[in-house]
């Protein structure tokens, strides 16, 4: 019988218990900590460690404190082990800017819940979910596909992007979005305190649009500080685009709205889905130069076209000069991806698997 | 055996479709029309009417036609019928300050679907949802007694609020909503076009707040110039609550972002369940004199002191001159109920039911 694979969750609130648990469900040996000794105790009744501290011997460790406080305890991590480390701030930029270290790869699960703490934690949260990396140009094949495969293991989809692009993205799908929410909800309250009965009224599609108002506070102040430029652009952008609809509305524009809203149907319904399930698979080998970056720079042009990358290997030749990387995607997407791998000077040999 | 209750639905859309089903389910006999020939055929296709055409002698008329199309509709059925009419359009002061008929009561069910026509119908769609009347002063109780009673019969929860109230109400929990979903959406979509990966990082938050952009666009022009002036106040609200924002997350005022989102959240906490399942019940006896609008009137008083009415009956004696109206409530909101009505020169008995 082999040893278990052993990993280090730093922090264990919602995004560290719900890794820890998903981590020893698929058979990790998982070292946790935490500095709240309530937040412990009660990860420690959901089952979800084996040890407390921090195993020096893990494979990877998972840095998932809050914001402010990820920069230190990955540069703490870093000292006191010799394996992989990631975390899972929303935002990254300022902290991948931080940490020159080659062991550390930026990393952030598109995941959560309206719920709080070890309480609120759910092994299954990272399954079909999107989980992006921010790898740097020095980023190694080794440390991004071990960061990766331990990522996929727990059934989550990579998306590698630049860290400062991921905190423009984030700021227009996450946290304009839940500033707006939050502000829509709290106008609602206020006119509810003239009439009790506007609230009954408020029917599904409020409620889907106000969900995320539900989720813990706490984590906010630290991610609109730590992605305050990008935020204050999308929200400047969303104020303008209001008076612009505002306008609309005032001149009884007709046409105006129907396209608006025809344009917003049509970008909604082609949303894509958390997970794909494409049905014809391609396999792509792509052989990669010795020299940090090629697999996270194949990655992030997977994103960049918008292929959703399935499944991966890195192989590296007996004389480690050069390796192959081996990606799993749509076969609906191979020309694209082929056309980017060509114009960035890869060689890849693109074949169906069906 | 007796012969079934008989209804009109004059439009099968979405909604009328829906109703037509809902009703057949019950027992109704219902004659639906419709101008779309294909429409009309898809809602037969559905098993949505018992026949064609405006039925004279029908019990009640429901009017589910487009907003700009309801006032016509609405007179044009009251001149063929014996009967009560309503109908469901998403605004209306426009609607009702123009039918001066008292066999007619304005209505709006909270409820809809992201889908379209007869084909997205569900004859479910109403069960546990608000469906808003707006009666005035001139409303009889036996009519809104009537139109009342229909809808309770289809499981949905009546709330009686003014016209004016309704439309300044769903412009803050719907209209807005909407238009600020359309409007984020599109900044997405507009940015992803740039980077393909944007639209992957959207995860359930982002999904749930933009899904009521996905509903059909057609009947939004209508609202926005019927509801012109109380959204553009919402929205005018909305920008100036944003700026707000914008200026806290611009000055790193952790406080003061804490302090928005924990509001926002205890607010969207309490948002009350669509539909009211309370465990200790009471009985309010009220008797009514006989002028318009007393019932009318105990059903708004419960609306604007959020007691959730879950049935009622109204009862006259046989001299004609005075009745009774049996009200079932939350037994937490007796008192409260109790005291509003006296406040307003009623004679509440209240008991509970337990």
């Amino acid at each position: 019988m082999n040893a278990p694979r052993r990993a280090n969750v730093v922090g264990l609130g919602l995004i560290g218990c719900s890794l820890a648990m998903a981590l020893r469900e698929r058979g990790w040996h998982v070292t946790g900590s935490e500095t709240d000794p309530d937040r412990l105790a009660q990860a420690q009744g959901r089952g979800a460690v084996d040890a407390i501290g921090l195993d020096p011997e893990a494979e990877i460790t998972w840095v998932a404190v809050p914001a402010s406080a990820t920069v230190p305890a990955v540069k703490e991590v870093l000292a006191s082990t010799a394996g992989l480390v990631t975390d899972v701030a929303s935002v990254k930029g300022p902290i991948v800017d931080q940490i020159d270290d080659p062991r550390y790869l930026g990393g952030h699960p598109m995941a959560g819940s309206d719920l709080d703490g070890p309480a609120g934690a759910d092994p299954d949260m990272f399954v079909g979910a999107v989980w992006v990396l921010t790898p740097t140009s020095d980023t190694s094949d080794e440390v991004f596909a071990g960061v990766a495969g331990a990522i996929r293991s727990l059934d989550a989809e990579v998306v590698a992007v630049p860290a400062a692009r991921h905190d423009a993205m984030v700021a227009v799908v996450s946290h304009v979005p839940h500033l707006t929410a939050a502000t829509l909800m709290t106008i609602a309250s206020a006119r509810a305190t003239d009439h009790a009965a506007l609230l009954r009224l408020a029917a599904g599609g409020f409620r889907d649009m106000t969900r995320i108002a539900a989720g813990p506070p706490a984590i906010w102040p630290d991610i609109c500080v730590e992605n305050r430029e990008a935020i204050v652009d999308v929200l400047d952008l969303l104020m303008a685009d209001l008076a612009t609809v505002r306008d609309l509305v005032s001149a009884e524009d007709r046409g105006g709205l129907l396209d608006l809203l025809s344009r917003a149907r049509s970008s909604r319904r082609s949303l894509p889905a958390g997970a794909a399930h494409p049905s014809q698979l391609s396999e792509a080998r792509i052989p990669i130069p010795d020299r940090p970056g090629a697999a996270a720079e194949v990655f992030t042009l997977a994103a960049e076209l918008g292929v959703n990358v399935s499944d991966f290997e890195v192989y590296h030749s007996a004389e480690g000069d050069r390796g192959v990387m081996i990606a799993v995607i749509e076969s609906a997407s191979a020309d694209l991806f082929r056309g980017g791998l060509i114009a960035r000077g890869f060689k890849p040999g693109i074949r169906s698997l069906d």
